[in-house]
């Protein structure tokens, strides 16, 4: 018996960064995994089928870098460099966070990534309690980590986290799991760093950290320690295990050589390195070393969307102007990067980010009908350069259905949408003397 | 008595650059154009009533370069340089076109266009009695281009091009207006482009025309005339007039000085030439100098879309990386070159591109309650960097509605798709020794 039977899918594979496209194929789903993929499965064995007619059947989309939950922030702090972004918006105004309110941002952002194709995101943030229910509770697939800062409670941050670990690693049937979130080299000491990669290391878990963001950042890591950001990060243990680097915008060759050999992953979110003016990572240096690079979204306060897609589009469009080579990040290698990369990234290789049978059955369906779609010459094409979010149809979880015909089935969308609406006006409430921490003036550096 | 009264909608208007929001307002439109914005107007003067409650209202956006017709060709060719993408896929292939076959491509551009908020478009393309056919059936609003090449039938070309803008220029009520198109200095003689600034004064018409699109353009028209592409068209008279040059991504400071004194507006199609890796024209130089920039979508061929919120998004997000300042290119600002800027590339300033009383009714409303949208911090920046074409509810061109709750009032979209679709097979066929035009190889400059 199949629990689930996908009838007359087109299935989007990609093998080396080639695409290639399974026509009008039967996807059956046994067990939260995919368990067959063949042009006709007798629906006699299905406890439910879905008519996939006229959609391409594509992994889940893999957000590896997202502050969820700053949904609530969304268009806050437009049009103004990060010093200020930080220290007059996002730090003063994440200090009125309640865990209600992380939870229904939370949620928000959530409704919008399965709105979107996106299936599994890796969250940085704090209140990360709350964010495991809403996970839980969604069917989303996350990989969780509890933003820790240097200051006077360390030592009960850590504990936290620890106690947070336990809880949640390998929750839900091991659709959550959780790794270590300093938050970057700016904004913890060495020595706090190198106690979040012991703790990491007893754990058996992974690291998630903010890396090299700024040219200020490196300029200021060389000055305070007489060394790269990613020199420190390494320096104190957080690259001994698994780790996922976002942003190394800034990084030297030899940056590039460490990272690759301690197989750290880089989450790079064009958007908001665009938006921000901060830089975007070299990343045709850093796949040429071997490093892997995946795709994240960052926040909505400084992304403005959960989508995955145009964090992909954005990055390849920009690889092929700054080379000026056409041939630049192709199409398929482009799709891997939002997929089998982010799965790689955040230490699920192999089990997401791919349609295979044995595969966890984590996919999105895109509707391919559409006037801006036709006529499909080139459907991965379509798919990375003409698709919009509104074209995903259904959005597929283990195995479970989050989202059927643009219908959320596990989030009361309407009530997320009231929740939020009525926390705002105290949400930005503004007190700049009041922050989360204090981001470094680059003059000082 | 009105002929239109929208209800309860959020008016975006833009003044030097600086969005600002009439919350909650009513739009009266009477013989075509606004007549009244209030915060109530009587609807039982209204003939027909539209309530828009929980939506945005904005200018109709406005595409100052495109080949809509080349909707038939998205996806064909991906991932090849400007070189090969024309010579061996393009020309090649639009030797196929018959003009039944450019009037439903023309259709499907346009359907994609209204489904996207664009109420207005430059097309430059070939068989252009057909497309403008298609937009006096459609409701668009155009400014049409029969594109001209040098050759033998040159003469019959402008004879042609003089017959069609006497045919067309202010018709369909004003709806439709004619350039001369001719292609590109690198594919017309300088004395042909005389021939052609000639008869756009006689006509009294203006010029759009593809300008400096590739470093290597430069160059050979530096060796082969010992003048930039710019100054080859000043010299020819085509900045005698009014005129669109298409990318000018690559002009030196005195070609910005040569339009900015001609009042030659710059028609920027970002994703096209960062996809095809051929470079971005110096948007902030241009501005500074007092070059009019707007946005274009080129052809769905290299963009994979009509959507020019995209192209906005694409330009702010690149401006802003470029120049490493998150001040670059705010949401005002960059609103504005979709809308005002694009109405005074295309000779339409104060008339379009504005919701202002007397202006002529082209707008858009945008539904603002998606999970993606919400919540509402900054109207302006979350229609620039959240929305999607599938939440432009309607669409409104000279008073008309053209699109009501997604579905179009003016093309039989299930016919265009069949249409399209009957014609695929013959039209990808490639013959490449047969080619509309041959793309100058670089190495040979």
């Amino acid at each position: 018996m199949y629990d689930l039977l996908l009838q007359h899918v087109d299935v989007l594979q990609i093998t080396n960064g080639v695409p290639s496209i399974l026509s009008r194929h039967d996807i059956a789903i046994v067990n939260r995994r995919i368990a067959a993929i063949a042009p006709q499965i007798s629906p006699g064995l299905a406890r439910e089928t879905l008519n996939g007619e006229g959609q391409i059947a594509i992994p889940g989309l893999i957000n590896s870098h997202a502050h969820t939950a700053m949904s609530l922030f969304r268009g806050v702090a437009e049009d103004v460099p990060i010093e200020e972004w930080f220290n007059n918006f996002i730090w003063p105004l994440e200090t009125n966070l309640t865990p209600e309110d992380v939870y229904w941002g939370t949620l928000l952002g959530l409704a919008e990534m399965i709105e979107s194709g996106v299936t599994c995101v890796a969250d940085h943030y704090f209140m990360m309690d709350v964010i495991a229910q809403a996970v839980q509770e969604t069917g989303m697939r996350a990989l969780l980590a509890w933003t820790l800062f240097s200051g006077a409670d360390e030592s009960d941050q850590l504990a936290r986290a620890r106690q947070f670990t336990k809880q949640w690693h390998g929750a839900a049937g091991d659709r959550i799991r959780v790794w270590m979130g300093p938050h970057a080299p700016y904004t913890c000491t060495p020595s706090f760093l190198r106690r979040v990669a012991q703790t990491a290391q007893e754990l058996g878990v992974g690291i998630h950290i903010h890396l090299a963001e700024t040219a200020a950042q490196v300029t200021q890591s060389l000055s305070a320690h007489g060394r790269s950001p990613v020199v420190v990060a390494r320096d104190a243990g957080l690259f001994d295990g698994p780790a996922i680097a976002a942003h190394a915008a800034h990084v030297s060759p030899e940056d590039i050589a460490i990272l690759a050999g301690h197989g750290v992953a880089v989450a790079v979110t064009p958007k908001t390195e665009m938006k921000l003016g901060i830089g975007v990572a070299p990343v045709m240096a850093l796949r040429e070393a071997g490093v892997t690079v995946a795709l994240g979204s960052d926040g909505a306060a400084s992304n403005n969307t959960y989508d995955i897609l145009e964090s992909a589009r954005l990055l390849a469009l920009l690889e092929k102007l700054r080379s000026g080579n056409a041939r630049a990040m192709p199409v398929g290698a482009t799709l891997e990067l939002a997929t089998a990369a982010g799965a790689q990234a955040l230490g699920w290789q192999n089990e997401i980010g791919v349609l295979h049978v044995g595969a966890r059955a984590d996919l999105a369906l895109v509707r391919s009908g559409a006037a801006h779609l036709q006529p499909l010459h080139d459907l991965a094409a379509t798919l990375l350069y003409s698709a919009q979010p509104a074209d995903v149809s259904t959005v597929i979880v283990d195995g479970r259905i989050l989202m059927r015909d643009r219908e959320l089935l596990t989030i009361d969308k309407p009530r997320v949408l009231r929740e939020v609406a009525a926390r705002i006006e105290r949400l930005t409430q503004r007190q700049t003397a009041q922050r989360i921490a204090v981001y470094p003036d680059a003059r000082s550096a």
